[in-house]
């Protein structure tokens, strides 16, 4: 499938990296390709820069925002919670309409310091935010609750015996990305029901982050035990 | 050890048959004695009143919030939310100092309807609003993010194979509930530092209420795999 990526941090590097190990003709879209291709220096968690990722990865394109979203028949939202909605309307409603967009990001608010809090809670949420603003795109949200290298290749972690979590407004749409998720090799995926569900998995992020500190590691996951 | 329940709900019934049946000497504490033992109708949620539970569990005594909290060497909080902080006044700030208060309540608002959202959230919790409002208590949340007769009996569920959290500023005070959660059967006690990780435990609340739609049950809980 043709997919495209909004995004070049650790998590779109890491959902571009699978979907094309998998097959995928991916498209990775940036603000700014220039500047993106020019950063040299690792992001402030330490990961190398983008450019130093294509060099392994060169199936991969690189474009504007627009042009991946053109590319793609699917999209991923691997930007920062915050810049999402400037992400999107860059990509262009035109080249978003009809498609589905599978929404990664969490609204996190650095501003006051660490831990993060949230800049969407509890009464609305980036995924709801993310749909009303583009009514004609099937917004997925999911793979919001875990480490980026988790997210794709989750049998790393207890033989892939933990829990991903599914939220949207389409059925259609969200039994495409349960497929795209089991082909990264998720078994356990639940259905949480309509967008406004994702309030409930951004909102897992103050107790990830509160275990990452406890645990002292991010290869850790949710399971639902029923 | 002499124990005091405030609160004569579902989570104060279980909570309190649970602290008898282990041998301890159990007080619930209610805002109206008389009122309480008056009630003969059912919870919302469909549960048997107090007076009914009351005759099956006759060993434990019923008083008045402060006559509960001065019985008690240990504290329990199984009121709403919404009228913890009322409670706890009543119970009067002498009765409770010096103490460990074991807190199980969430914030849940229920004035926009279903499901509830929180009413202290993301910046706050209730756990930090307790421990502020009685500087001299050993505030301790735990147990609040799961149903009521799993937290008293978690090895119904997948032979305790799960997770339940501690939050917390004193150490000893998390070590004393840590020993009452082993007593309950409690494997897997993650504890996540001080009392404001209790937003991550409360912030879960808005997937748990969704899972309960989902899966349609109640007896679920999360489990931390690493």
């Amino acid at each position: 499938m043709n997919i495209g990526v909004l995004g070049t941090g650790m998590v779109g590097q890491a959902i571009a990296a699978r979907l094309a190990g998998l097959g995928h003709e991916v498209m990775v879209g940036t603000r700014n390709v220039a500047e993106t291709l020019a950063r040299t220096a690792p992001d402030p968690m330490g990961n190398p820069p983008f450019s130093a990722w294509h060099q392994h990865n060169a199936q991969v394109k690189l474009g504007a925002f627009a042009e991946a979203a053109a590319h793609g028949e699917l999209l991923f939202n691997c930007t920062g919670g915050g810049a999402s909605l400037a992400a999107l309307k860059l990509a262009g409603e035109a080249n978003l309409n009809g498609k589905v967009l599978v929404d990664i990001a969490n609204p996190l608010d650095f501003s006051q310091g660490m831990p993060p809090t949230l800049s969407i809670v509890n009464t609305d949420s980036l995924g709801e935010q993310l749909q009303r603003a583009f009514p004609q795109v099937k917004v997925v949200k999911t793979l919001n609750t875990m480490n980026a290298h988790l997210m794709v290749n989750p049998s790393q972690l207890a033989g892939g015996d933990h829990t991903v979590f599914v939220s949207g407004n389409d059925a259609a749409a969200k039994a495409t990305v349960s497929e795209l998720l089991q082909s990264f090799g998720w078994q356990d995926i639940i259905d949480l029901g309509d967008i406004s569900t994702a309030r409930g998995t951004e909102m897992l992020l103050p107790i990830w982050l509160r275990l990452f500190g406890a645990l002292q590691k991010p290869m850790f996951n949710f399971k639902i035990v029923r």
